[in-house]
């Protein structure tokens, strides 16, 4: 069977804007290939209604997963929630459970559960919560959209807790073979070998580190028996005593 | 007049699979700031014919500028500017100006200009060249798409010889002003003041730094007067001496 396919929705003006260097995306990508769903896109939006109510709707309609990061704080930035429900056509209120997480937690710190801060207990009807460990305030899942938040720490807390209850597929596995060479010099031979071995797939990713061209060529496929029959291929075609 | 509005499409299975942390994203949203363009979307895909082309043609369509990253060496997975040709409708073969540039390159570096090497001189038709002072293979641009390289130091010397071409609008200008509060403390009269300064942009962006709950208010416009009240009015409103 094939794995199931996801796609990520990062929000925020900030990072569009080149102020903030987006963390979510790298650590999800990780943690999905470990778990055997595919990522298959990512996009970036700002902070607005049209945007972010598009993407979902686009995205959920495709993939098999959506994940969202951003935007489901209590400021008036933080319309993730609102967006979600509209594209998916939930109604979205101040729910019971989220409302008595944020109590609890308020209550304990000291704080003031004001209204700024039950905004984030607003969370589409026929949603199930996402724990948040680090701040309380949850993220939520509803159908097949996974919305949490844009604080790294929070963020990969909430990713933690969502990704058992998903079904995975079988684990991608990959192996880097490091050829010192140029990509022009290893592009004929390489090709030859990857279309040769089409159960796997070659990645071939150039680099330039202290004057020396070479390139890291990622072999990706589900068999540890297949990457390694690939790795001595692509060693004994391409490594430096190749002809 | 509105600023020009851009998006930027980064192509490459490594970025998705979580092997590679992309680093082009953050430094092209930084740089367009700067020139006066807005970024207002990312997409990132896979090395996928299907998912370039579609992707090329929905920002082209969408938007003033379009920024592609990766997928232009002389590999088989290198497959951009065949896609973007096909999704702009233009012919695409090896074109004696880039042929030049590169036999060029190659003679003064001592390899073989051979047939993997030779597909980096394929160009649509109608491009014109964006110079690459890195390792020569040029990138292009072909009507209000703009290809370049994955690899960072050749991505950032590309941008830096495009931009001073393209029209930019007025530099968005921002201020940072540090709240340490919790969000929820000051989303009330953050919002006031926002619906109030509606000619700027107001951004809240939550940090949590040794066990204290923050707030980085960014403020967006194009007026330095303005910033500067605004400014003003949140270290009064928000600060710590605030009531």
């Amino acid at each position: 069977m094939a794995n199931p396919r996801a796609a990520m929705l990062v929000i925020g003006d900030e990072i569009l804007s080149g102020r903030t260097r987006d963390a979510n995306m790298h650590h999800l990508a990780g943690k999905l290939t470990e778990a055997g769903i595919d990522l298959k896109e990512v996009r970036v939006v700002p902070d607005d209604e049209t945007a972010i109510t598009d993407a979902v709707r686009a995205l959920s309609s495709a993939f098999d997963h959506v994940f969202t990061s951003g935007g489901i704080g209590p400021t008036h930035d933080d319309i993730t929630a609102d967006c979600v429900a509209r594209a998916m056509g939930a109604p979205i209120g101040i729910r019971e459970d989220a409302r008595a997480i944020l109590a609890d937690h308020y209550e304990r710190t000291g704080s003031e559960l004001n209204e700024a801060r039950l905004r984030m207990a607003r969370i589409p009807e026929g949603a199930s919560l996402i724990e948040n460990p680090v701040s309380a305030a949850p993220g939520f899942s509803l159908g097949n959209v996974h919305v949490m938040a844009g604080v790294p720490s929070i963020f990969e807390a909430m990713v933690a807790s969502l990704l058992p209850r998903l079904i995975g597929g079988t684990p991608l596995l990959s192996e880097t073979v490091r050829i010192e060479r140029p990509e022009g010099d290893i592009a004929a031979r390489l090709g030859q070998i990857a279309s040769e071995m089409s159960d796997l797939g070659f990645g071939s990713y150039p680099f330039i580190s202290g004057g020396l061209y070479g390139s890291n060529i990622v072999i990706r496929g589900t068999s540890p028996e297949r990457l390694a029959e690939a790795r001595a291929r692509l060693e004994q075609a391409l490594g430096d005593d190749a002809p």
